[in-house]
């Protein structure tokens, strides 16, 4: 499932997306070898071959990358321009820069500090934001500053207001790490880069409070966990990346809770190292992966 | 997952649930052991240790079962009153009698006559009925008996009266395998045996027609599917079991259906087996399943 | 994991493979766009960007394809000439015609039977071959020929004459679906066809006779199987796709038998469709499987 | 798969094995009665009911527990002695003492804990021991000891009665967490107590140096683990659990490895928490796990 992580020197990676048209594949490929680029990788996904959508990510080598990459994007500019499609050329060598919301649980927030930590995510971490101060000292062990923004009630304004100007323009994409606070729509348009998030999963689902109760109730023999990009439809989002776990009747809700919560951070780190390394291509409602 | 078929000659079943008590675990292997009964295995649950509920599976093997069976029932009656318990005890050597009500769907209905024929299944399946006639040759291929009951449109009491009038007094258990008719509470109070049913299921779920299209316009990562007793309150039954599978954006809607019937036909025989092995024990709108 | 049947009118795939190059992926589909093809699916994977092989599965779309492969067919021999890689083009609206061998064991030999039936394999099933009679009339049920060719001992070579002579000609692949007989490697040299195979599999391997014991005895929590092509090296060739079941203490050797046969199945049935659908290069002792 | 940690105060888990005999299980449950506890669970196995041995794990609950013990030890060896079984009583309120022998890796350990920290693991880790220092920060900044024991080149004596010096009468169990030395038998007859340790495994084995190397050649599409009792022969000790992740052709050697490892340490902290939650019988070659 996981790959390695491509944060190399002269490899870069480029995502293309929109209309499909024939000579798409062609375009971009003889565009990169006179560039002097060798494909390294290249996947592909149209999502119907007549009139459909089309999505590719392709990753080369080219030696002198950062020098190279203003002449790159200038013939991107030009080539693609015809096929009105969108394309992103990213430096692989350059982490993300990610920013973590958390309120008190730790299980995501440890497990994406000590990702980073050893090497396995291809991000750095220049902040944690928690509504709390719960985690402030696990937090600063691994020397990540942390800044405390305490809930402001109903009101979310004053601290969401904080919040952006601590990120604004230090960071490439955020997670939501059981952070228990309700984004405003606002916040989602101000802050320009995608949001993450991670929340629990039942077949079926189950509405409203005391989920994992309901789900014991049921005796539901499977617990999930679903990661997805904030939009301003709350959970409605595109999924990234799903997961389950195996229970019986010998759990009990809280035994249920706490499987669920392993099931969480395995998930949000998928999708957090998928994301970081250009796999993740939103489309509509719904994401392409390629891993 | 799945367990060796327990249709062995004097082998017996015993299931006690209720109210949990001190002594009642003492009070049951006593009296197996004085009825010279041999415990072969042994299961229980108890969902609180105060004043909760007590489920518990024992099989064991005991010379000259059938004929003492008589004895051992009025021993059970006797001993197990005072602790206020229900309890059942059968003979493994019998296989339960399984109808199977389906509709043109064959992958849940021809997996079961499947499994039946090589003995992975301790059932005999003296019918099957349909309100189509697609499957019959495949039906009456394996030897069994096939029933068409044509659907009478809003007023299903004329076919239903047919339905319970094969039914009666025939089986033990009855499986919806894709049956697409709505079981009416009416029914369901007088068929008096318990019915079990299979249906897919996602995270998160989507109501209402064509599920999946619109967990493929979502993105889910996991299809699955549940099975569960059929109770007056549609869907909402007990949940015998659960499984998923994994999908892509390569998957079209279509693909998503028939990976979807696989973990049906999968669940479902799952859900099959642990029944008809007395493994399952409802309790509220839960099962206690000893596998 | 399994995939749509790509069976389809006027669709056709391509595989190269062959030592990594520049330009090679512009060349490929430059060329399929100037033949009046529109690129459906490309998957590609390089073992080394310096100097390793390079493997790709291209699936295009071209009107009036089957006129056009001659054609086609002239333009990528001049064109990849230059690059020294193999390549081959077929046409996907063709079904591989597949020969199953098999001995007394019918769960691999009737799931194949079955999925074909059901539309899920692109194949078609010209013959099944026995050593055995005990599956002539399971076969021949589902319209199937039969051909019983008795085993002659320790001299295979009769048996394997009368075998090469009934599939010469007849059959694109051949699955060994639990077939007991050691095949000579001079059966193999002129077979001039792929053979798939099937056995267990376990963690830590367990050599010679009687393993689901041993593996018992060392008390595995995991029993698996194996697809593979066949080599001279007897169970030493590429595997094509593994998996596993979970099994405890409880259950019997016979259990872990019976279980890794359900594992067998399912393997073999994954190994089957993705060789069918061309998703499967061979290189050195290994396969890229594009799934 | 994993289970509520039952460190609880007056809660006590017997573990009964030894030759099967009817009138066992009726002892035992009897005995708790008359003693004032009342069984939480019981889970018990029988590997034959006819002249095989049987295991049996009873949790029950007893108000002032502690000072009950040597009278229900007592009872236990005059009721059981005539049944010639194998017992142990344990109070689940004392945590077992683990000691991790380490190298250099540090995914098993830092695993470890962290989950002992989060309170995962019913146990106390009174000493980290390592031929190396490089995980002594770490370690340490956990609040645990940490004992630099430098290995002596061939002869270990030296080394082993170092460390068996440190461990004598400290600890309950050891955990070898990727500790890079062989164990010699003196040192296994010496310590006393049971050692888990976990290795990488595959299907099918590869024997010898680079093992992720070779697997990588034979294109596996499984990488597992085992975690197991450490006995005299190295390697071949009863299995406790076993796991195993997907790969494909797209990961190289260095990605199966570090796969691997994430492998290594979700098997090995089962094994822990069952084995220090008393779930674990050895019996033979092979483990009965009640979990």
């Amino acid at each position: 499932m996981s790959k390695t992580i491509e944060t190399r020197r002269d490899h870069a990676c480029l995502i293309v997306h929109g209309p499909d048209q024939r000579g798409l594949v062609s375009a971009v490929t003889t565009l990169i070898t006179r560039n002097g680029g060798n494909i390294v990788s290249l996947d592909q996904h149209s999502d119907d071959p007549e009139g459909g959508a089309f999505f590719q990510r392709v990753v080369f080598h080219r030696p002198s990358l950062s020098a190279a990459i203003p002449d790159i994007e200038a013939d991107l500019a030009q080539t693609l321009d015809a096929f009105q499609v969108e394309w992103n050329l990213s430096d692989m060598s350059v982490p993300k820069r990610m920013a973590v919301l958390a309120s008190t649980s730790d299980h995501c927030l440890l497990d994406l500090l000590w990702r980073e930590r050893r090497g396995e995510l291809p991000v750095t971490i220049p902040m944690v934001i928690s509504n709390h101060t719960t985690m402030v000292e696990d937090v600063r062990s691994f020397g990540v500053p942390f800044f405390h923004v305490p809930s402001q009630g109903p009101d979310k304004s004053v601290a969401e207001a904080k919040i952006l100007e601590l990120l604004q323009g230090n960071v490439d994409f955020i997670v939501l790490a059981r952070y228990m606070q309700i984004i405003s729509p606002e916040f989602l348009q101000q802050v320009g880069v995608p949001v993450i998030n991670i929340h629990h999963s039942f077949l079926p689902a189950f509405i409203g409070a005391a989920p994992y109760r309901k789900a014991k109730e049921r005796g539901v023999k499977l617990i999930g966990a679903t990661s997805h990009y904030v939009t301003e439809e709350l959970d409605e989002g595109p999924i990234i990346e799903q997961d389950v776990i195996r229970v019986t009747h010998a759990e009990t809700a809280a035994d249920l809770q706490r499987m669920g919560a392993n099931v969480e951070r395995a998930v949000l780190s998928r999708a957090v190292q998928w994301h970081a390394e250009d796999r993740v291509i939103r489309h509509h409602n719904h994401t392409i992966v390629f891993n």
